[in-house]
């Protein structure tokens, strides 16, 4: 079998391959990465490479220019190599590099729930892309059926695959790669909805390369993690803020933005980039090949998931709030701009109404509400809070629009539940003197949302601030400025930027109506279905929180019921977990297909009694001091 | 609802239609063509147009460079209508136009079968595509389901398709589509394998426009008809050289060029254009749009479908001689480069063996032999003959390499069988002179496969040719040449042309060596089966003999065995006639998969007894007079 060595710049790597492979199928197995939208159909036209020096026999395509053939321009997916070469990935053909993300998370546990109940185990380990390597016996004249055919009566031999689908890509690099393999292969399968697709065939047994990722769009963080999908491992974890925030803090901005000229591309562009910049950082740190990503599943609200794939939202917020689409076909995750494997695949949890999304089903999948006896009910809260209340017998769910506070925009010191943050603060009521500490142990950077929690209920107990949120106290920490009083938590020579990290009265403004959208949804929830908070047996929170959420302090600021204390569960990114889950099993993601049709979606704002509910609750804890007994400051 | 009127450069033709419908949309509607690889998905960049008047907003896309953005270039898939338009559609995203094929078949009689026994309606009418109009339920607050499971569920309520897919082109048309249509549309649907394809939905009730094409791809000749695919009508059939001659005459030396350097797009060109050009005559007469064909079925043997879909047949010709593929996904026509609707499907009839493909399949399907109780033959007389004998209890086929004279390609005066062709031939025994009749009765252009059947038989009868082939007798007609006599059939103040119209002594040895070949494969197939020819109780025989093939005379020279004339059933193109029906219904769709499994192959070559029985059949019309008892001359 005659061999050729590849050479790829700028990066200068080099491969030995087979004769006739195509020069991406090389750069795939060299670890070099090629952008593609057509995932290798060679209609695409993002693959252009420039050959340096070597032979090589182009495949039909209408895209390359006489101008281009001129100077050497190739596709690199119907290109094959008849000898050695020297090859150089033109600039417009590699990944875009992003600054590093240095405020990313870096550590897996960082964003693990500390106290989670899921159960593992629960969904038998089918992942979404599936390795299998098979030895298929070499043809002879007694047995001849073709490559292809020779292929699926193998993996029909492994496993009763009822549809199997696979692109033209495959097919036309089928038989030099079988016969140059010595018909020993490694087969990716996806799932594609109720089929399966052969997503490529790689020389060799690569069965130990098998990656996926999950993620959760947010409004205001988006946050991914990377998955061995052979030990069901996560390899890291990473969450930022969506770039799409520069065009409007909440959904209903984002879809008005949409509308305008350009503004859907831009929308697009933002929410691929950011999940881009996640997908190269953990990969970088893992030394994981993008090639070797061959699918990812993304939970994320309905506008999320209309922006990522370019879909317009513009009717989820009119009136009867239908959206394009809550089921969404597998795609090529190329098709979305996702840079993996250019022909793997991409899924999009299964969304419940225009307001109530797939994060919210991939919640209640990973929460396990939807499995129990008694009355349970999971409070999400994010940028849009989603809060949804039942059992095993039915499931209902409503959306509040709690804005970014407690995910640290919005507000002057905050910041995500990253390193540096301060998640935990304690004050002295004689001398409002503040104790606090930062995820990392780091010097200081700013707040986040467990942080706020912390710092509005000390400083309710400290009497620095009254049940309307308004300073009254006075001391060193407390200065007057034009927009109002503010409260220093920590002075700029503690901090790591040498800035103060404050906390004014706006900043009480903006948390106390995030924390009475979320409490009065709740409420408002339970009222509609006729039942007492107090009937509820557990109550599940969920939100990107890090490592720390204090309960009895979520209680005492009054965002959370005034419930027994051990009927809560912190439960840390709920939605991640569940895309997570549907990554990992197939059967998580027909449980997701189900709940999605099941959870029914409850409009807050046509309940006569919301907005009064709302009002009630601009207090800390709340007005009705009666609906809080064990509360007091 | 809010309308635009958009102009189309250079045909200046025009369309009203609502606003935020694309660009490509709006071209579809108002029956402009607008190439495309992709099928709209926004990738493959082929549909640019330059916006010359009026305001749109583009949609994500990075094919677009800064400088066509400066000079108003768009992708019309993904551009959205914001005003009237004048819209120029680059010349590079116009179909190409060719010479208009003045030689082609005109009407369908033409090449339908005289003497056919195909039982119509054997099949339920399920096409390839079908429309349905929807009017879907607007959506209130109680029935707010997204726009694309309002679509599903429409559907499902017509017909239970267990697995529907979608593309996201037409996911991010549907929100803006529904309302602007005002909830009634129809939906084009393909049936991909086994799962159904949304392939378009369209405003308003579009169902009587729905068209597809069947081909027979052959090795010489290239046959299509259009179908209107509601009423089963055959609107057109034209056939033309395929233009991959150029690159030789039979399939091996394809193989060999296509293994050279840029072969293989060369011959996938040639195939594409001369289909290309079939389908625009054939739309053009009949004031078809392109657009409104929404799928295809093609017959050819296994090389001609390699090539069609780009994929290399290297090792058709390698021992054991196995094909990359014999069953093929469906495809999307425009990845093969067909130009039909963006989105319409291209189905290839699945093949049995390297040698024995799918036009031998749609053969057996359409001359019904897989029925039979008795045993049964079929004889596709082409420049790759298949022979199928058997029953309903066994089928085994086999191939002969016959070349392309007797479909008028490497002899003097050949011709297909189109107007003007010669097609019936006889000789007064006294003077030698001639009388004929030609197809359309039109002057004589040439000889076609018929016409030369007959001529052979008359030469023979009227004592001009000996046994061996050799001209013999002497007179005005026959004349000495360099290489050898030839004998004038029409002097060139007859003919269309102004040259004369022979038959030489190679020309006479061609065809000697094709019915050889022919008359050998049958006699081996039926010997390796252990049986006698006149065991047979039918023989079927296929060819693109136009609609005249006159079995007396076949037998005489030789090309068919000498049995009981009412044996013979002459079916025209069967390759032809079984896309149709696969075209028109799924359950035949389904019989061709079963048939190609069922179909043994068995490889000529290897019976020790073949060179001996194509040696003796290289006389006219045998060696063995004992086979042919009743002709005698």
């Amino acid at each position: 079998m005659q061999k050729f060595q590849v050479n790829f710049l700028p990066d200068n790597k080099s491969i030995l391959v087979e004769k006739d492979r195509t020069i991406l199928s090389a750069a795939i197995s060299a670890g070099v990465y090629i952008n593609s939208v057509c995932g290798g159909d060679g209609v695409c036209g993002r693959c252009k490479v420039v050959l340096k020096e070597g032979k090589v026999s182009a495949q039909p395509n209408g895209i390359i220019t006489a101008e281009e053939r001129k100077n050497n321009i190739y596709l690199a997916c119907l290109t094959n190599i008849h000898s050695d070469l020297v090859v150089e990935i033109l600039e417009s053909s590699r990944p875009e590099l992003g600054e590093h993300l240095s405020s990313l998370y870096s550590r897996a546990e960082d964003i693990q729930p500390v106290n989670t109940k899921l159960k593992e185990g629960l969904f038998k380990h089918s992942p979404f892309a599936t390795k299998i390597y098979l030895e298929l016996p070499t043809p002879t004249l007694n047995d001849s059926v073709s490559d292809l055919e020779r292929l699926y009566r193998a993996l029909r031999n492994f496993e009763d695959f009822p549809v199997i689908q696979t692109g033209l890509f495959n097919i036309r690099q089928l038989g030099e790669l079988l016969r140059d393999s010595e018909w020993k292969v490694t087969v990716t399968l996806g799932k594609r909805n109720d089929t399966v697709e052969i997503v490529l065939v790689e020389s060799g047994d690569t069965t130990d390369r098998n990656f996926g990722l999950c993620f959760d769009i947010g409004t205001t963080t988006i946050s991914g993690q990377l998955i061995d999908l052979n030990s069901k491992k996560i390899l890291g974890t990473k969450a930022t803020y969506n770039q799409q925030a520069t065009f409007g803090n909440d959904v209903i901005t984002r879809i008005v933005y949409a509308g305008q000229t350009d503004g859907l591309e831009k929308l697009h562009e933002a929410v691929c980039s950011t999940m881009n910049q996640i997908i190269r950082e953990l990969t970088s740190d893992n030394n994981i090949d993008l090639n070797d990503l061959n699918c990812i599943v993304c939970s994320g609200n309905t506008t999320m998931i209309h922006l990522l794939l370019s879909v317009d939202p513009a009717h989820i917020r009119k009136e009867p709030y239908v959206p394009t689409a809550n089921f969404l076909p597998v795609l090529r995750a190329a098709e979305a701009g996702i840079n993996i494997n250019p022909r793997g695949l991409l899924s999009c949890v299964p969304g419940v109404s225009s307001y109530v999304g797939g994060d919210t089903t991939a919640g209640v999948l990973s929460s396990g509400i939807y499995q129990k006896d008694d009355l349970c009910i999971l409070i999400d809260i994010g940028t849009n809070g989603e809060i949804v209340l039942g059992s095993k017998d039915f499931l209902v769910a409503c959306a509040a629009s709690a804005g970014p506070a407690f995910e640290g925009s919005g507000v002057t010191s905050g910041m995500r539940a990253s390193s540096g943050a301060i998640q935990k603060v304690s004050i002295n009521k004689a001398d409002f003197n503040v104790k606090y500490s930062t995820i990392g142990d780091k010097k200081p950077r700013g707040i986040c949302g467990s942080g706020y929690i912390d710092l509005l209920s000390s400083m309710l107990e400290a009497g620095i601030i009254d049940k309307g949120g308004k300073i009254k106290a006075e001391g060193k920490r407390i200065r007057q400025t034009d927009t109002g009083k503010e409260f220093v938590v920590c002075f700029k020579d503690e901090t790591d930027n040498s800035s103060d990290i404050v906390i004014n009265e706006a900043d009480i403004e903006n948390l106390k109506r995030s924390k009475a959208a979320i409490y009065s949804a709740t409420a408002i929830l339970a009222k509609h279905l006729g039942l007492q908070l107090s009937e509820i047996s557990k109550i599940f929170i969920a939100g990107g929180f890090g490592t720390y959420l204090d309960i009895e302090k979520a209680i005492k600021i009054g965002l959370l019921p005034d419930l027994e204390r051990s009927k809560f569960v912190f439960i840390g990114n709920s939605a991640l977990a569940g895309a997570k889950q549907i990554l990992l099993s197939n059967q998580a993601m027909l449980m997701a297909n189900i709940l999605a049709s099941k959870i029914t979606y409850f409009e807050l704002s046509v309940d006569p009694g919301y907005m009064d509910e709302y009002s009630q609750a601009l207090f800390f804890p709340h007005t009705d001091l009666k609906k809080f007994p064990t509360v007091s400051f």
